[in-house]
């Protein structure tokens, strides 16, 4: 039976979830219900979010977690480090994705991207000029790691890498500032590399950009 | 050698770090440097955050990848979970304390403690109200699980309800709105059976409040 996914494919997080399985060659299939309704907030996620995963015998909710629960038993131990520094780095580069990549970069798309394509809204300039800003001074710090190891928590691709892929994808190819990644010469030499991965492109052809 | 914690120790962040060494009876010293400083970015983290932790050979930052290095390698494997089902639990309640509790809690201490205790600043009503809406609401599905199971994740004691305490200690003992805590049956009764542990009694004895 394959997994089920709730959530829009559409969605940087939920996409996440889906790479995790795609990564492993896992089978799963997209449940695109409203996580608003009395339903899904009963039996699914009482946080009323996207991505859930119905896996044989339990629900899962939130990315990071589900990321976590497939690379840990479908065959992807790789993807959490090797050694316990490796590990260690790992989880560090996973809270700095949820807690300094993902707010930032989760507003510029909705005001660039998603408002202007969906709901026919103008960005607003001073919530965007805040971000860019919070979002260049993160870029810096990750040109600084990149530029010592290939991966954020060191040689190797790990879930750390893999987080950010969605939402990062979606920036770069929807927001129109994509140069504050490409002229970054580390970070865009790993954005190239990670968004190569044959998991991703697989979803990003299933899927093709709107 | 004592591992080294970089911050304050009335940061509840901090305290997380802190009360993860406890746990484990790890002995540990509290460096408080400047997270601001050139130096303290170059050489301890670039994000300018605490806590960060000196192990013998590396620098590790970021609350919940510290807890969880630390369960990890000093005894305190049970904090993570027995099986893959209870792991994927604690993993998930560690993502909901860190992308729902903390933000509006956080919020609110600072704005009902710190500001008025150590800066004479009067509390933002509106900010006040917006982030005591969004706790109620957490509270309630918080109180909805907890009439399930004794803690977060199930019932046993993981690094999810550990990550909650030093943030919640201090909105109940300083915010003036602990009835938002006290009133909710099953929040209340894990509340007092999470921070009557002997690790997080040692470090309110050791460092009383303010």
């Amino acid at each position: 039976m394959a997994i089920k996914i709730h959530g829009r494919q559409l969605s940087p997080l939920v996409r996440v979830a889906m790479l995790a399985m795609s990564e492993m060659n896992v089978e799963s299939e997209i449940i695109e219900d409203d996580m608003r309704s009395p339903e899904y907030l009963a039996k699914v996620n009482p946080f009323g979010k996207h991505p859930a995963v119905e896996f044989d015998d339990f629900i899962l909710y939130e990315s990071r977690a589900i990321l976590r629960y497939v690379a840990t038993n479908y065959g992807g131990l790789h993807l959490l480090g090797s050694t316990p520094k490796e590990k260690a780095m790992v989880d560090q580069w996973v809270e700095v994705q949820g807690c300094y990549f993902e707010p930032p970069v989760r507003s510029l798309v909705t005001e660039l991207y998603f408002f202007p394509k969906f709901l026919e809204r103008v960005p607003d300039v001073a919530v965007v000029e805040e971000n860019l800003s919070k979002f260049e001074k993160l870029l810096n710090i990750y040109d600084a790691q990149l530029a010592k190891t290939k991966y954020l928590a060191g040689d190797f691709y790990s879930m750390a890498d893999l987080a950010h892929i969605p939402m990062l994808h979606r920036f770069v190819v929807s927001s129109g500032k994509e140069s504050l990644v490409t002229s970054r010469k580390h970070v865009n030499a790993w954005y190239e590399t990670i968004t190569s991965r044959p998991a991703w492109k697989k979803i990003v052809e299933q899927y093709p950009d709107v």
